[in-house]
């Protein structure tokens, strides 16, 4: 259950290096690294395609219709920011514009991650301050209602900490909890290591059969050819 | 409920310079300048990004999977109208395609706004022929029950009236009516006016709880900043 | 029911010529040419717009979150060849990324339809290999459980069988029988033929209600016109 | 569009007869009768089942998460009403629980009918008043924000005018406006009347192939037997 | 691809005594026994509770808001039968209500299983005449259009034979091969037997982990236990 | 994000007779109490009506499609528990049946939340072993993969820490922190105590409108009655 009306001001944000390192190796290869945990639901898409990034996360936790609290996270965020917002209940409305990119903006934020809709995307675009949404939406929101800055929230279906660092590219967004980070950052790099090997095997036509050795363990489970 | 089997040929229009006029300030600020009303709902998507119109609603009543009025409608079409076509149960077929355009565009409709699908998308862009739908499917339509042209419809949950102005762009659609068009223009400019000012002094780092004066109403509600 | 753990390798895919041909007409003229049957799910949308293939189609069936049997497959793959993979239960998950395009690129497949999600979307975009899938997303899979390959699978809604052609555009993507595919080619080239000089009609101004004979229907179905 | 913060408190209702003679006849057979028009989502579902009511609509316009209008409905309520809530934008909060039932049942209404959700449901069943919604949900609303009553709404997908009448049961839910209500009540009374003889048929073992005299046009629309 | 407009009178239906015998065990215990394939999508609801079937598939293919063929089917049902309906697009409409309820029952039909709506739910209930389906409709539909009867047809994302075995009851429905059904009855017949013995050892307080012997490929796994 | 592959056997339970008496006040007024907060998506229903529990949490992390981790968190059920079920991604799987309900009902469990499907739905009924769950499904699951018991999960949107009180009826879950249990009760009482007179004056014909002053506020408003 959340904590509402309070601003927590002093958040342990994930050593920017590490954060910062994690945007080139992808939302896919971050996840694989964690062990295929981390992912915010599928629904959260980008509003333009191509952009990469990585940050330290900043929350912000929202009631359906009431976009109050996204001027007082704006205070909160430092250069190198992923603002991450949760709502307490299922909502589409567009809570984020271009007015609140620009302030997002020149804090330094790197992108919005918001589980509900955003507006001005053609605007978005052109300012290139990336979002992850589920909806786009011109419905506008009130400011009535505390909700609160800095907890742990749950956006999209995953627990987020203040600090911990979020990926997002065309393929998703997740969640590196900051323990984790460091760890993350080198069982990625792995991955990525031999995978431009790998590459060059495929595309000359050797099969993944072959390359990763499956095709015992297939026969074993019994797969069957027939002519 | 539905008066079927009929074409109003002479409907009220809003006024073409108000008309016009609306498609500059966007769907967001149209529908805000309204008290937050009038928008149809977030399902309604370009199957193009960057077309901003604005135009008088002509409106069509379809039967599921029958597009048969699609032709009615478009003697109905007058330059500076925008299609409007509800269906009367859910459908995601493919009602609309190029030639339907082509006639549409020469009619001199600006877009069409269809709760439903259509299709030929590639070629609808070649043509820069908008269209705001909730969904594109290659499923084609008969040509069998008649609906009506012109009547009142409920286009994606919101209330039409033939003559009343589509406002439309990347963040969705919105209905405005006739009677409300200059009211809401003027709302509209309004906002829009001071919003470069705003703009600026967010850019240059003031915060939104500064330059709106929230820090006392959210003291007021109980809010609490912990270190 | 699905037959699970084997493999099918000599399946009869239609012949080269016909199932090339199909592309340039596109997915809903083919549709409408086989009598409106044939396509998947309007949910199966292109990751990148813009692309416009036929193939013949090689099968596979997985299981959720599990795509060991996507190197089984790849064996399979004949130049001209659009994969088609199906899932037994409802699953979201990334199957599908650079690593196994480069592969199926690499055996001369054209595109995959897939009733789920891929991941590496922007590289495959770069690759200019094309999916038409549910989902988006970095969720990984594992390789635990046989599926099998060349079945007959019900992917999005549609039947297809190995060797029958798939067409996938913009627009969605259609399933034509090997034993139809002749004839649906004739068909679908006979709607094409006409559809230019309809075009020019109808920019030129004429209504369809005139150039399809529609008013006299329209009035013997009971439409009337009000001023 | 809608008009806020408005009650009107003088509607001309269908007269009672004819309001209270349709429930007997049913959502499905009143549907028919208007020319398969008039019917609400279907995701509109009674929350407990055997319910059959039909009388005359007061409608209420909330915004999402705000029921403060409840309370302003409940005094226009009179004996043989059923009331017809609408929300501006999505929302599956429990606007309605056994208080406000309470209060509507003893200014005499019959049922509600809400495109959103409802909770106490036990409770609402054990005082035998039913409620048609899509949701149900314990989650609470405030009191913040003017809507109207008595203007028309869009309720589920259907335009209600104050007055019209409502017809709920396990099937659904219709909406049939006042000035169609007597001609509605015949037709549906005349479907109805030779049911019961067609069901003896049927139960009998006659077809409907024969008694609907189906075998020419459907041998002219050129269905073929194949033994 | 579907065939159309046409009726296969003859099919091959399983043996009556195996189809009979797997409704005892239930959708469940059967779709284990066949290696958890053969289910339907889990939208497929009853339309009331209780209700345990199994019978030989007949099968028909209908158009969205066309029940024309219902009319068709009811021709070719024998007792033992369970109708199974597919649409060639999503549909929700009633297509079937007490009257077709009546002639199928007089035929000797078990249970229909539709992906669409049905109607007059109450009555059907009254006539213990079960049905699974994905919706509740009052919606009608139309006599116009072919589809065809006793072909294989995909209903919820399953491909059905006529003939197959369709065991339907309150955890959903699966269809059984006609060439798999004596095999699966006896599967799913070794499954039940051992049941009852594990429900008292379960019941008694003996863990499945100690039952199953879990614990070691537990820990092989790497579970480890903090106190 | 999660840790994968621990047991914690030894967590802090909210105290007994705090999390008993909770059942009687319902999900409502619980999550009133709280300030409208701690609410599980509406999705999960209950599998059979009339059910309404309370009791300690005790949480299991799953994989799609795999309830390996049912048998390990079965051992660390105490009377008065409640198992609550979150899955790493969507699933509408049948992870739990009349076995596993045995064991736990042995154990001491009063009621299983799962944000997944479950089966064997009459015989849970017949046990009076109540689920709320997103969907009723036959299909198995297989036990492959570790997840983790009593850790903190995300269970259909709401955090749900090892230990809290869950209280769940008719219309929907609830979670209550371990530390907020002792005050929610206290407040939730209040809430109740005062029902009943407001009850017996609602049912009396006085409007909510005087009994909670209203007129005055929605005046301040600018609220309108047009007679």
């Amino acid at each position: 259950m959340y904590e509402l009306g309070v601003v927590y001001r002093n958040i342990q944000r994930t050593d920017r290096e590490t954060a910062d390192a994690l945007a080139a190796l992808g939302s896919a290869t971050v996840h694989e690294a964690m062990g295929r945990v981390g992912l915010l639901k599928p629904c959260m898409r980008p509003i333009f395609s191509g952009a990469q990034v990585s940050g330290t996360a900043v929350t912000v936790l929202l009631h359906p219709g009431d976009n109050w609290m996204m001027h007082v996270v704006a205070e909160q965020i430092q250069p190198g920011d992923v603002v991450v917002a949760a709502i307490t209940a299922e909502c589409t409305d567009g809570y984020f514009g271009d007015l609140l990119a620009t302030s997002f903006q020149a804090r330094g934020a790197r992108a919005l991650v918001i589980d509900a809709g955003v507006r001005d995307v053609k605007t978005l675009k052109e300012m290139n301050f990336p979002v992850w949404s589920k909806a786009i939406s011109s419905k506008g929101t009130i400011k009535a209602t505390l909700g609160s800055v800095n907890i742990p929230v749950v956006c999209a279906g995953m627990w987020v900490t203040p600090g911990d660092v979020i990926v997002a590219d065309d393929d998703g967004v997740v969640c590196v909890p900051r323990a984790k980070a460091a760890a993350t950052l080198d069982a990625a790099r792995k991955r990525e290591a031999n995978e431009g090997e790998k590459r060059d095997k495929l595309a000359s036509g050797v099969l993944g059969l072959d390359m990763y050795k499956m095709r015992e363990p297939l026969a074993a489970a019994g797969l069957k050819y027939i002519d």
